[in-house]
């Protein structure tokens, strides 16, 4: 047994079924061990980018790493972005970085560049140092991945290593529980919450059927409840609270969360401002507004807010079951769109929401949608949704998926839809086609460019020439219709639900 | 005068004249600091290796930086491959990259992150740290991308930096020459020669037409005359004398060096195996083969290689005139390709070769060409061929510019396809579609791996589905054909070379 099929063998036995690869010469042990890995199903990416977001679409889903597989510095260099939203969403991934056999680095050959400087920036890092150390490396790495709290984590992997000889491969380790908050924490934050003190939840554990319905429970007591901004994952629809998020503008976020003594966080980090902007602070918080922690994101936030709830003596939160939207008419904007998809979206849907700008709508009309998991983009690195939907597909090849996409940000990572039609993956991918950069458009007149010149605008701008989001997608194999009113993308939504495989909606925004 | 508009001044005072941009909100001074610096071209790329590409073949075209414009961490990220590329070729790229508010960066927002641990494995790093400072950063940037020798630069921008009051931009510093090797160095080089020794051209001072020139006189003095695996930028076709390149796998380049007593590199740095196999070492010389140098890259390799060749006492070398090949016929090959191109390619023409394993053929044909300029792969990281294009069409609007193009490798960043629309450059793409990573099934089979598995072969095959290159151009405003043949490719090749701005020729190969 060499050190790949050692790796990949300790791989399997901890869990991993999944690697999302785009090797290189580097790595054409690990490629072959692959076949000796039956476990292990093995997904081709175009880009590395589509690998990474996958991986991450795909942890968040299971809450097991999948593999990513790439080609030395540039190979992973490709796929930082979103190992980065990864990062932020605290999703367990671990990368296998192939690097030069060990003898041939010091021949600085093309290819040879500081892979540990390029993976730093995302999370934890090691470097595996001969083949009998590979299968522990990949013990390790696995095991600080699921954390908690969870993880990226790299693993570079000389190609010696994996050629030569290694000894067997290592049993599992056991899978590690989320500990409990400390009754000291869920006693301070009982007590800061009766103080006039408001609850900020954050994170899965959070944000799951049950951290939710304790959500509801505390709100029902008369406390103030938000969501973090940007969600890893959430579970929302009919049966489950509909909680307001943190605003996205400091100024309105710092509005909303003006009359709180203090804030309790749930899973959930300090809410900050995402972008410094010229004469605001980054906290949103005043100096006389504490935030305290119930539970961290390495800890089982959902059994901290039932413990909080009890102790508020917070009742049963009967829900509100709001009346499903009907589809929209006319023409197609943020609001149309929003409330088509709302009215048709299939119970248990994933949605992937890298909407941007065209989002709110949706969020607002889903609440009354049947019950769906939503997943966000966390580190506001571009170029998520398509990758994340992919994943998330192949880690439940039972629900559909929906990819509400920004057309913009879908255009980083379009090579996502090859592996969708190549896995033959069950992912309607609408693109809201605005053809503009708008939050960047919002972001000039709020940095006082009231008008943007002829350079401005173009930078911002993507309507010359329009991507034509029909051809790229059968460019990739996956079928697509354009469509211009809330008619038409009612009809092409229907149909792309109701057809197995993948499919794209260009909605070409009014 | 804010700091992004002195920072943009200085450039402009320094010779920069475009700005390859996919900016974000941390770099919105800058934005509309360009709308106030009227030399500065301003050219938006969808992804950020279409612009770090494109920033390297405008480089190599023109010998000076181009400024890239990237947000923060995960854009920067996305252009780090081509970076890489840019890199290992030598070429000067300034990176401007924004980064949150230096009083922000406490907050950890989501999009923080260790920019300058991303950023030094392709080169210099600098962070502003006041508005006053920003405009002696840039003028420092750009004189140390300038060299010699040249290089990438990061000049990360904080975006309180940009929108503080800064004072006015500085002089630009007097543009650097390269140094003339000592005579010592030529002297030294001659003794080699003569005792049997053989010599290595690379970079793009050796590789213009002076350089070259001399070194055919060297060769016709009786001297073994070898140009480096992966050329940044190399003058070829009739009436310049054609040079063999040493091969790629490591055996075979040993064996073209075998009978060399010596090697003396003229710009180039000593060849080692592009990737360490099992069992052979990484230098491709024996212990009793010492290599000396007569020019480093950052000297005046073409003015040492005339000195050698006086020196040497070597003859004019009367060049051979062969004649240009007829277009190919029949079932489209890389041969057919290769041939046909050579056929029709203009005068004058600027060749991106990321051909890969169908570029072979073309090399040996296009000898017979009319002059032309060829860009290569000097890095290793794929997806460079349609971005460099992109700049190099920017940088010489005069010159047509062919895109010689593997499929696999064209997938990273067919993005850049959009911008050569948006821009109406005259680049003709013709990708190579044999629908698999054939290098990899190559090193699969050297690996020892005879008969791949199902894993192996799906990861190294693009066939399922084929990408629809037509589709994929026209998605980006390209128009395209597809050929099955050498006579539609020469047809095809013949109207694309015709008409202004970009088109793209899908050619399957057989």
């Amino acid at each position: 047994m060499n050190g790949a099929e050692s790796l990949l063998a300790t791989a399997a036995a901890g869990g991993v079924d999944l690697c999302l690869a785009n090797p290189g010469t580097t790595e054409m042990p690990l490629v072959a061990a692959l076949d000796a890995s039956p476990e292990i199903r093995a997904v081709l990416g175009l880009f590395e980018g589509v690998c990474t977001g996958a991986a991450d679409g795909y942890g968040r889903m299971t809450g097991r790493p999948a593999l990513t597989l790439l080609h030395l510095g540039p190979g992973f260099a490709n796929g930082i972005a979103n190992l980065h939203n990864a990062r932020r969403a605290r999703t367990p991934v671990v990368n296998l970085i192939g690097d030069h056999a060990r003898w041939h680095l010091a021949a600085d050959a093309p290819l040879t560049s500081d892979i540990a400087s390029l993976a730093r920036p995302v999370g934890g890092v090691r470097t595996a140092d001969s083949a009998p150390d590979l299968p522990k490396q990949m013990a390790e790495a696995l095991a600080e991945a699921l954390g908690p709290p969870a993880g990226v984590v790299s693993l570079i992997v000389p190609a010696d290593c994996q050629w030569e000889e290694a000894s067997g491969p290592l049993p599992p380790a056991p899978r590690p529980t989320l500990p409990e908050p400390e009754q000291e924490a869920v006693a301070r934050s009982a007590e800061a919450l009766r103080a006039g003190g408001a609850l900020v939840l954050g994170g899965p554990s959070a944000l799951g059927k049950a951290g939710l319905t304790s959500a509801a429970r505390i709100r029902a007591a008369g406390v103030p409840v938000w969501v973090e901004t940007f969600t890893a994952r959430i579970e929302r629809g009919t049966g489950l609270p509909d909680l307001p998020r943190i605003p996205y503008f400091p100024e309105q976020a710092r509005e909303a969360l003006a009359r709180a003594r203090c804030l309790v966080l749930a899973g959930a980090p300090e809410p900050v401002a995402f972008f410094g902007y010229r004469g605001q602070p980054s906290r949103l918080l005043r100096e006389d507004q504490p935030a305290l922690q119930l539970a961290g994101p390495g800890e089982d936030a959902a059994a901290g807010l039932a413990a909080l709830a009890d102790r508020l003596a917070a009742p049963d939160a009967p829900l509100s079951s709001p009346a499903r939207p009907e589809a929209g008419r006319g023409p197609l904007t943020a609001a149309s769109l929003g409330q088509t998809l709302a009215a048709r979206q299939p119970e248990g849907a994933i949605v992937v929401d890298e909407a941007a700008t065209t989002g709110g709508p949706w969020t607002a009309f889903s609440a009354a949608a049947p019950p769906h998991t939503v997943l966000g983009l966390t580190g506001g690195a571009i170029g998520q949704g398509l990758p994340c939907a992919t994943g998330a597909a192949l880690a439940c090849p039972e629900r559909p998926v929906i990819a509400l996409q920004a057309d913009g940000s879908a255009l980083y990572t379009l090579q996502a839809l090859w592996t969708q039609a190549r896995e033959n993956l069950h992912v309607v991918s609408v693109i809201c086609a605005n053809r503009r950069y708008r939050i960047l458009q919002v972001e000039l007149a709020r940095a006082g460019i009231a008008e943007p010149g002829p350079k401005a605008r173009s930078l911002t701008s993507l309507d010359v020439p329009a991507v034509d989001w029909v051809s790229a997608a059968r460019a990739f194999g996956v079928p697509a219709l354009r469509c211009e009113s809330a008619e038409e993308l009612d009809r092409a939504l229907q149909r792309a639900l109701a057809s197995p495989g993948p499919s794209l909606i260009e909605a070409v925004l009014d």
